[in-house]
């Protein structure tokens, strides 16, 4: 690849006017800026984005720290980010923490040694304190699907307690009554929220139910398959099922289809998410909305503005979620 | 944040010997080291990547351009090179093509201005010529799942015309004859290629069918929707469907259940990619698995090499596809 050196002798200019033509500065002449545009041109000469980046101190891109890209969930936060990033003439990179607190750790510290404009963090493993420190050190750090009091106002989160809760008010209205869980085991604040917000529900409508309605497993249709195998050989009655999320869904919907257990018929099942396999379960899955395009593009925009010391106005960054009403969950026939 | 000039001073030593430290150099003295490495964990300091980037003409960067990624396709092909990044102490920085050529170029170019060590491309919307050209100037390039005579020895591809060929020829040997395809109306290579092994398979056991038999849509749930439908209305009699891909074949399914026809007993349906939910559709999708997994980390590797000018083995760079039987596809009821 050519250097500047090379398009400098091209051009028949010096190094630092080709270095003023590069940069836009009005000091460049018109003659320099044409003769050093075709050097450029001729010689396949990029400017270097690492020298730009270092004497600016600020690079064109924008961090995103995610559980697992290939997640899809996670896939349409990057893309949501990305579109905002590519608007403001920016771009992304990418790291994984694979909900492993050191690899969090690590994702971060990289994307702050290439002095990222900005940084979309979602991370579960690590502290809030570690986050705080973090968030102390990097202006434009922006936390999501995470809430933390201290540093509340760069926090957009999801109300997961709310949620369930609304998710097994649907099915109580419904009339079901023998409601079962099926809950993660990951230690994260989401699967507390989640089983909290679901009890809420039942305890506000007057509904006792044993901890046998219970189930966790790992969050994922696996786990689903676990759980649910898990409740059925218990001798309670069940006539529908909250799920972590979509994939618990799935699973807990293949065991039903295994055994001949007809769905929404004889059991109601709710996901959680309503990430892009709810609409192809069958029957179509009745589900919790994650608006996750909404939030990754808020997160997105106050990092590039507190990035930038813009005056950022107070607002809402707590999201609700709400219910989506397709084919997985009916009346109960009581 | 703090700079080198910071810990210099709170270290008590020169600017060069700060440098000298971060960089390793065997020159640096144990005290140097100590004094240095104390000052900048109390200072919170960190290297400056573009710097070093900028010194050693590389940056750590290993860049991939997908079409889009929000498909759980591309996010498993990016989770897999990421991987073998992270083996190599590398990371990744991602671009989006989105089927358009100059987004394509677009996202090549800033991949080339952050100085990539290596660059991963599925482009398929720019040209041979374009490719062949960026190929020339980035030695670290290697293409994914597109084949350039030219540059093959960096041509990571799969033999889609393959692919559909044995997926036809299952269908021919459980008994079907009256077998349609769900083409893709995108004009790239795959669809081609896809379309032609159909047509192959069909010729070489001597099943002729009209081009009623035929119908392309977009590539996507919703045009599997559409190229169904268009198959239902016209006046002939079809046992098996080839879909393009999951999503498709997933589209061509909930048409199916609409209309109360049985998969597989009175439809087989055959999809393509063994995406992520093919698992999840009811019946279990049978399709043809992608191998996007062993393709990308093949691809990394080949690109790491490549930018470190370690000689490559000659090797095998188009793979083979493989039929995945599961619940959609089963013999013709003749």
């Amino acid at each position: 690849m050519s250097t500047i050196k090379d398009v400098a002798k091209e051009a028949g200019v010096s190094i630092a006017t080709v270095s003023r033509v590069v940069n836009k500065s009005p000091k460049a002449s018109k003659s320099a800026v044409e003769s050093v545009t075709n050097a450029m041109k001729k010689l396949g000469y990029r400017p270097n984005e690492a020298a730009r980046a270092l004497v600016s101190q600020k690079s064109n891109i924008i961090g995103v720290v995610v559980s697992d890209v290939s997640d899809p969930f996670f896939g349409l936060l990057i893309k949501t980010v990305d579109k905002i990033a590519y608007q403001h003439g920016k771009h992304t990179l990418i790291g994984n923490g694979y909900h492993q607190a050191e690899q969090e750790r690590d994702a971060i510290e990289l994307l702050i040694k290439n002095r990222c404009d900005a940084l979309i963090v979602h991370a579960k493993a690590l502290t809030d304190e570690e986050l705080i420190h973090y968030a102390k050190e990097v202006k434009g750090m922006v936390l999501i699907n995470r809430f933390i009091e201290q540093i509340a106002d760069r926090c957009i989160s999801l109300d997961n307690y709310q949620g369930a809760y609304i998710a097994t008010e649907h099915l109580i209205k419904n009339g079901h009554k023998n409601i079962a869980c099926i809950a993660s085991n990951h230690l994260i604040e989401d699967a507390d929220a989640r089983k909290s917000g679901y009890l809420a529900a039942l305890k506000d409508h007057d509904i006792i139910l044993s901890e046998d309605y219970i189930a966790a497993a790992t969050p994922d249709a696996e786990g689903g398959i676990e759980a649910m195998n898990n409740l059925l050989e218990k001798d309670i009655n069940i006539t529908a099922v909250l799920a972590y999320n979509d994939y618990m869904a799935a699973g807990a919907l293949s065991v039903a289809q295994e055994k001949g257990i007809q769905v929404p018929k004889q059991l109601s099942i709710v996901g959680f998410d309503n990430g892009l396999i709810a609409r192809y379960l069958y029957p179509r899955l009745t589900t919790v909305n994650y608006p996750i395009e909404l939030m990754a593009e808020k997160a997105a925009i106050l990092a590039l503005k507190r990035a930038n010391n813009e005056t950022v106005e107070t607002q809402q960054l707590n999201f609700s979620p709400t219910i989506v009403l397709r084919d997985s969950a009916c009346k109960a026939n009581n």
